[in-house]
């Protein structure tokens, strides 16, 4: 199979909403009047950002959400992606599973590709995409301000515990393991949230190299500090409140680890003005969306990371870099 | 060093045309009023469309070079452009050279990075492009009509001389494989012609592929076919014409399937009405680009190549396939 067969056969679609979508040199994009167009690319890379044994559908799923998370950060409305695929072989069963995942989670967002490009190479996913925001709308990192509270969508580092069992430091039951690799492989883009947000959140993030790490760039980017209540955070994962978990050796230590610097989350931290909590709960609700409170912004810079208690937790927490 | 430091070493520069630049979870573009956005993507692997050798100066002129060559195709002003970059380890020389190629083209065509990712694995270019455009005028492929002149910019041929060289199938003196290797390695994205073309030309497209796969795009597009001369093609490439070139062993076979199918030249094939020859010289002028009419539009299908003479020539000609 050629280039533009494999093109035709697994990813023309007919064009919706793009003038020219897949076909010509460029695919033509037009905001709404008054409106604006939020961009992100994000590389995916076997062997780092997936395992070479991930069903091709679940990567299908996962490379356009960690997509679609960052222009839920942004606030803004998902409307088109490119796709840039290499291939180390033509591949018609992993193929066929890659672009279904992909399309089924495309068009319950509404997302329409519109180009792209295939190239024979070791395995390499890159997308690029386009949502649209109300001008002067968008939800920034640098907007977080002392007072404000510290949100996190959904449920934070079970992600990080199925990579610890792929890696071999953690035994799971099986039905432990396969909530939190659900979570692993295919994220939940808070796209709905993100634009029931506008408006309310002063700062937004969505986590996907762990909740320190991306708290840090909202703390940079605002030039404010903050504390986090990391009991408040572990609340947040699934698995130890499974009635399972007890017999997991989930230790407190690795849990801090996990909700606090797991990564993979693809869950929204914002901040918003205390006398917004009941706009942030009934936008939580009009987006269909759980959302907890787990700390507060503070004048005085640095993240201090307290138990329930408010005592300081001894831990140390990092960011996931894929240079480290 | 880090993620975050690598980027912000070589590829921070403060915003200009977009108000979010790199730094936030999306980077934001507002077309101007009754603008459309002309996006592309173009993904480049090593030992496939670069060889593991190249100063990365001229990989950072190529990677966006191929790009800025799509949005030349469709008529657009280049605006924005977004990098995804796959790194086997941080090497700080390449990435001084790659960052200074890549800028020094940017700059010239007033293009600025807005965003992008970084991760470590095999060395892996991803660039997607946005340009302007004026509503309904992009150039397309669908538009060439029976009767239309068909056009080429620039030379053509010379970039697969140097890869034939690479190859080992052919040998130049060095004089010759400097032009040729400078035509592979840094082509000339085309954007100020695309741009006066608007209104002029029919249909466009770049030529990537080699000159007869990218026009089959347009013949298949508009629904029409072509005959094309092969000696003009031919006439289009430097070397021939070089003193040198007499004891070079440049077959015809050769340097006909190097014009017509080379690849790699990212030229502008264009077509436009026989009465508006003037308008595409001065286009040309204007542009400060040199194009050549190489054929004619005919209705009936297909494609037919003849030599100066009007004689079928025999010779097959493809075009570059990256899973051939």
């Amino acid at each position: 199979m050629g280039e533009f067969d494999l093109i035709a056969r697994y990813f023309a679609r007919p064009a919706r909403r793009s003038p020219l979508g897949t076909g010509d040199d460029c695919a033509l994009l037009a905001p709404a009047p008054g409106m604006q167009l939020a961009v992100s690319t994000d590389m995916l890379v076997e062997g780092r950002h997936f395992l070479s044994t991930v069903d091709p559908a679940r990567l299908g799923h996962k490379a356009l959400a960690v997509n679609l998370s960052d222009l839920a950060a942004c606030g803004a409305k998902p409307l088109a992606f490119t796709l840039a695929l290499s291939l180390p072989a033509v591949d018609e069963g992993w193929l066929e599973g890659f672009s279904r995942g992909l399309f089924a989670l495309a068009e319950a967002h509404d997302c329409e590709l519109v180009g792209g490009d295939t190239t024979r190479g070791p395995l390499n996913i890159c997308i690029t995409v386009f949502g649209e925001v109300p001008a002067g709308a968008a939800l920034l990192r640098s907007g977080a301000r002392a007072g404000d509270d510290l949100w996190v969508s959904g449920t934070l580092g079970d992600a990080r515990l199925a990579l610890e069992v792929f890696r071999g430091t953690l035994g799971l039951p099986a039905e432990l393991f396969d909530i939190a690799r659900q979570r692993m492989e295919t994220p939940t883009p808070r796209t709905a949230l993100g634009q029931a947000l506008q408006g309310i959140a002063t700062a937004a993030v969505d986590v996907s190299d762990g909740l320190v790490g991306d708290l840090g760039h909202i703390l940079r980017a605002s030039g404010v500090g903050a504390q986090v209540d990391a009991d408040a955070a572990v609340a947040r994962m699934r698995l130890p409140a499974h009635p399972l978990a007890a017999t997991a050796g989930l230790t407190p230590e690795l849990l801090r680890l996990c909700a606090l610097s797991g990564g993979d989350d693809y869950e929204l931290l914002f901040t918003a003005p205390a006398e917004r909590r009941d706009a942030v709960a009934a936008a939580a609700q009009r987006a269909d969306t759980p959302v907890a409170r787990i700390g507060r912004i503070k004048a005085e810079r640095g993240l201090r990371i307290v138990d329930a208690g408010g005592a300081p937790v001894a831990q140390r927490f990092g960011a996931f870099d894929h240079f480290a």
